[in-house]
């Protein structure tokens, strides 16, 4: 039943270089067609095979990529001794299963975000990629935008000063997904770029949501998160908005940013103090009364498609060149926090304790 | 002690016309100015005095109002039989006893949001403004504004369905009022305007802050609201925001508004499904989906400024000609939805019901 | 030395469907991986061949497009009886004499803007294409965008009135092209748009320009365009500007449109005059002043990649299902105002007829 | 017949500041109540008389300014022995008689732009202003603005380079004024600007323009203009346009500007090449590359009322203090240019020299 179609000989003069990372893809559908088009055109990875339940799907891959294996059963992907890794963008559910499988078949994984549906299987995951010794990387993609990156070094640098508040709107008219909602579809996105630029453990959250289309998962949520320090962090996240708003505001003691992903040319604008040190408390409120009358700045963004860089990463990761930066730590955690939001939401917006 | 000025004897060739209101402003700080220029400009009012304790204000006063009484004592407003209302624009904690006054001694009054600090405060100068039959109304600015209008045409007239969620986003870099929270300082505007377009008594309540520039105040805070419908509602208001958003997303099943106040010349935006029935879920689903595909309308907007319809309608509704659009009673609820959020905040977030 | 690299078979299981229009490409630098994705994704076409004289660029194409046959010589490509079309994205200098081969060779002709670097080279192209009973068009993609479509549908509904002008920016950051100044480049863009939407020929255009960087070539233009009626034309063309501007304001008395192509969601704003009979001076005075007062449409459009609708637009009228809505003509005219443009840039600025 | 109000004598309590200029406004039309309004408000001038020919105008200025002089003649301001200078908002057809005569009385005059409608008119009011020994200033407001300001000390520090171009568009749905075409009412807005700030005399102008409205007058028009050097500048000014748009764009060799009036907080954004030498052709190419990379900034701005420092800027030149900064030079030389492009929009676009 399954319609395996092998892949047609390269031809000698233009094989695909050995040095290059043989990379399939597991799932074809809304993502899935992104990885397929950055694995093709990364210098440093192959697409080497496509899978997907659909012949539909596959039909269309083959119209781009017609020397890639196309298969409706990804497990002809897993028992190729010649591929490297899989790239998965199957829905959350089948996450667990299948990335187990994959990393015992001995392929390096990157798999969609988020890692897991429950910290469990999510620590297991990592686990099994231990025990395997095979690379797990979530595709968080902001990660690798220019816009994370450039504040990772303010952040790296010391140069935001205490953080303040973490505020973020990622909002749209969403494709409706009956079996998430709209916390674990979006959250994820925020919660990973903010605990990649923070580096501070969520301490309580507390989750307000309302179900207006579909009775069974919210479309609309409000995550307000709680740290050690007087940090306080707040997410919006939303399925029936009129337009779509991807905007975060940071607030620091010695910088503030404005990161708004719907600008064409200026995503990022930095704000300064002007005050490096503040002594006492009336310095700060002084620093504080400056901000509004420094320059903004927009800095310069590196504009490589952020999925771009991820897949560069990945081959670089899988190699040994780099240490992930989107690893399985950072997906439990994003698990771990978007469980306990969850667990809020069931009972009423109470704030409820991230346990480790 | 106190310096009063008596007012000079206006010209008998141009008195102010006796048909005209005769309005006194008490406190001429950071919004009396304002009051005191649309009393002077609204062919319906004379501006007639103005107290306040500081002569330099007064003096500034003096440069712009050279007729007006000018005074370092409020009694002799309260006290001029001619004088027929004041406009208060004094620190929250002192307008329950100077409105007391000031009704009792025959005024109308219109007074600073929010009305008092306490429900019970609210709940008495309400009694005691029916009690002397004189007009008290809350300058909640917003709802004189074109956009607030405009919005509450479509909510009278039954366009916007049921109404799923109301979001609004306050936040600048602002003046530190060492008295008061964030929240006492702007939620106000957020909930005057929620109450006045949607007629729905807010059930329950959720309040997260935080204070990072002053030990005693919050500086930031999200607001959670539910009510007995599914809508959800939710106040983000900030005093350390590196640039000044002022933003309202209302989603209705029949329309959605995008209402943002830092846009110079179109402040509102409609959104129309297209779908004005929905049998069923699926129609609704449907509908949904076809929101992103219609034409958005940014309908023309009255531009007079909020101020100036406010003060003529203030001497309507004291000649009886309107019913007060911001009256006691909207100042009590937004007073009591704000005091539950204060009790939410100080126990750590915990919803708090709306007591009535 | 042409290293000529032989298509593979096609696999039988999934060969391209015959009812598809066999499509090469010849010039793959900057816009030609563009024309190969479309021809590539459209399911009219199918991409056969891509020629370039660079072996990286080929090594590039063979990335994305491993069964496509690739080839340094494009001779290869006209002579296989297999192809049915080409599109040439090659420097203007080298249009005329490929376009013309390419319709001896039986083959049917999209070509990048401008069709030819003079008027003679112009209408001697569209005269072999007439011979040949090949379909010849002309690469503006623009006409494809939702935007234009959305303002053509207007124009053919009568919903303008009498165009009163067509102002239009396009600039930006370029990148210097020595061979061709900044109106042979840009211009060819807003000048098919405003024929295509018109149905006016311009009868006077006067240029001016500057060169800053280069001694050769202007990177800096103005023209301002006349008509037999009183409708006035303009576009700035730029390639020294900071930030990217494309931006089209179109007068008319019953319509304006302002098509800004730098905005996310609302491309083009349509304003309505709502007096659509104006039988006196004095009622178009009135109407203007309505303008200013009346909603603002954000019309609905439609989001396809225009590369994409021209593609498959292509092909329908190579099968005689749609009349070429691009094709030699407008071409043609779009080379005649370039022409006169360049004359009167030549004698600084002094206004030029364009002959006919 | 003239309805002169005798003004009441101030209480002795509060006079005015004998070191305040004493000021009278002729003219209370649309302009005239702002100069009013900031001649009142700042603290080296005393808003002394306002005339003007309606009574309606004198009745609104006699609410807000009840101490001051109202009068219907401008004669009783120009004989006032105690009034020092005048502020005239009228018509440009009347300012040449107007600012003689009041110069002639011994009053130091800011007349409206443009400062008269022909040179020789202009050069007259220069003449006798010098020989009555009294400052002759025109209102170019847009010189006071924190946007132009910042952008003069970028110039006079030497830190834009050579100017390549400058860009100006200003456009609205306007007033229309029958008397003067919209070159007259709105180029001279950023005629002046452009002078300001560049310092280079245009040697030749080109003009076109339509009548689209109005029979008699322009509505829109579009300026090149030519220098020395091989700076090219261009204006457009546009009556019908739907939207309200004041945007300039600067482009040097070593900064380029964008400096947008209708941005609320960011009205300036600097772009810097981050190349301050280049010694060749390649070098500077190269400079002009990395324009697109480097940082962009949106320095702070003093957002002080152009028109209160251009008031103060007045009494302080009046004192000699400083000097005029859009004196009678100025004045004349935006007038000279404005009628070289008056003549050739008469002459259908011909390019006139600007005869000096």
């Amino acid at each position: 039943m399954t319609a395996t179609i092998t892949r047609p000989k390269l031809e000698p003069a233009v094989p695909p270089s050995h040095a290059r990372l043989r990379v399939g893809v597991i799932g074809y559908g809304y993502w899935g067609p992104n990885l397929a088009r950055n694995i093709a055109q990364c210098s440093e990875t192959a697409l080497w095979a496509i899978s997907d339940l659909s012949p539909k799907r596959l039909a269309s891959a083959r119209d781009l990529f017609p020397l890639t294996t196309l298969t409706a059963d990804y497990h002809d992907l897993l028992r190729d001794p010649d591929l490297d890794a899989v790239f998965i963008a199957t829905p959350p559910e089948s996450h667990h299963d299948l990335v187990i499988e994959a990393l015992e078949a001995g392929k390096h994984v990157l798999v969609e975000k988020p890692l897991a549906t429950s910290v469990e299987d999510a620590e297991h995951m990592a686990a099994v990629a231990e025990r395997c010794g095979r690379v797990l990387t979530v595709d968080h993609t902001f990660l690798f935008t220019g816009a994370v990156r450039r504040m990772k070094e303010y952040f790296d640098r010391g140069e935001v000063g205490d953080v303040y508040y973490y505020d973020s709107i990622r909002i749209n008219l969403g494709l409706f997904n009956h079996e998430t909602n709209v916390i674990w579809d979006l959250a994820p996105h925020d919660l990973s770029i903010m605990l990649h630029l923070l580096d501070q453990p969520v301490r309580r959250i507390s989750a307000f949501g309302a179900r207006h289309v579909d009775t069974n998962v919210e479309n609309i949520a409000y995550l307000t998160l709680e740290f050690d320090s007087d940090l306080l962090a707040h997410f919006h996240v939303n399925w029936l908005a009129p337009a779509k708003v991807r905007r975060t505001i940071i607030g620091g003691s010695r910088k503030m940013f404005v990161y708004d992903d719907g600008e064409a040319s200026e995503k990022l604008r930095v704000y300064d103090s002007g005050a490096h040190l503040c002594d006492s408390r009336e310095d700060m409120y002084r620093a504080f009364v400056e901000y509004r009358t420094g320059d903004v700045i927009a800095p310069r963004l590196d504009k490589t498609e952020a999925l771009a860089a991820e897949t560069a990463h990945f081959a670089r990761a899988v190699r040994g060149l780099e240490a992930p930066i989107s690893g399985a730590e950072l997906g439990i955690e994003v698990v771990r926090v978007i469980s306990a939001a969850q667990e809020s939401l069931c009972r009423g917006g109470v704030p409820i304790e991230v346990s480790r």
